[in-house]
């Protein structure tokens, strides 16, 4: 999606060690009108397919995933970070690794949320290693319900989530913006 | 609102411990074309004042704040909850004590999203005891920003929450349904 790389090397940078900061727009501000071209591109992506709903995982896919929903005229279910188990009572959970924090956490689904059968777009904003990616097919898996594919804002290609996630798990993903390097000093580049 | 109290009554519930469970479409699953409707009251009810950016906190606020963010035709940005203070570097930060964890939390936001003079509506799901909408606007006070007002889907009016930011913090809160009582065995009363 041209104005989405555009996006990110106008209102993003890669700060030192090497760590994309989008949060102008995506991640801690969000540009809610950008929102909206972004969503209009996942429907045509999937215009297809039968969604009938968008799981995500809070909190930053939140807001990403509900202005998608608008234009699939579906509901959103977001998974949540928990580190204790199964307060919540009859609950779907997977273990998801974070590269970022250096934890394991548990993501947790309410089973009233997702059943059986249904057609299930996940929805987030990056896409690197792929752990929170996979704890969220891991979480369709044990409902019997059915993925569709994933949609994510920016997938860092050098990074061997989507590879795990396409070949691996054989999912379907659709990356708006693929980064193929990046680096303080030498910026950003993408790939198709 | 009547479709919010009524939609309360009908997909909402009182559990055990006379705790209010609206998952099903406000803070697990998320009923997008509902939270259009509640994104226009909120339009409705601040249509005579100027709104520079909507400001929530994570998780379940980032939705709402989104599809209301739409009628605004304003950018969002959210209130991250962390336990370790200033890893983002230059933010403000704000204490708040969850009722419902037992724990006191840091939220902080990015200095560069929140500037003097500009012209705030904070947007949330829940207001009880005030703890989080105080936090917010603390924020909002250390950021010399102006607080225009508040938008709480659901205030539990038993509570002194909205007592204390409305008189004591002199803050307009417009609250679309308004508990004053609730429990497990009589069900849910409202007031205006």
């Amino acid at each position: 999606m041209k104005a989405l790389e555009e996006k990110i090397i106008r209102d993003g940078h890669v700060a030192k060690g090497d760590i994309l900061k989008v949060d102008s727009f995506l991640n801690h501000q969000i540009d809610v009108k950008f929102m909206n071209e972004i969503g209009k591109e996942f429907k045509r992506l999937y215009a297809d397919k039968q969604i009938d709903k968008i799981l995500t995982i809070e909190a930053s896919g939140i807001g990403i995933a509900c202005i998608t929903a608008q234009y699939f005229d579906v509901p959103v279910v977001f998974a949540k970070k928990t580190k204790t188990k199964n307060i919540y009572g009859d609950v779907y959970t997977s273990k998801v690794e974070s590269f970022t924090h250096g934890t394991t956490y548990d993501i947790i689904l309410s089973k009233e949320f997702l059943k059986k059968g249904e057609k299930v777009l996940i929805i987030d904003d990056f896409l690197a290693k792929g752990n929170a990616l996979i704890g969220l097919i891991d979480l369709v898996k044990n409902a019997n319900a059915e993925i569709v594919g994933a949609g994510i804002v920016i997938e860092k290609a050098f990074q061997d989530g989507g590879k795990r996630v396409r070949e691996d798990y054989g999912v379907n993903v659709e990356s708006l913006a693929r980064i193929k390097s990046m680096s303080y000093e030498k910026g950003i580049e993408f790939t198709n």
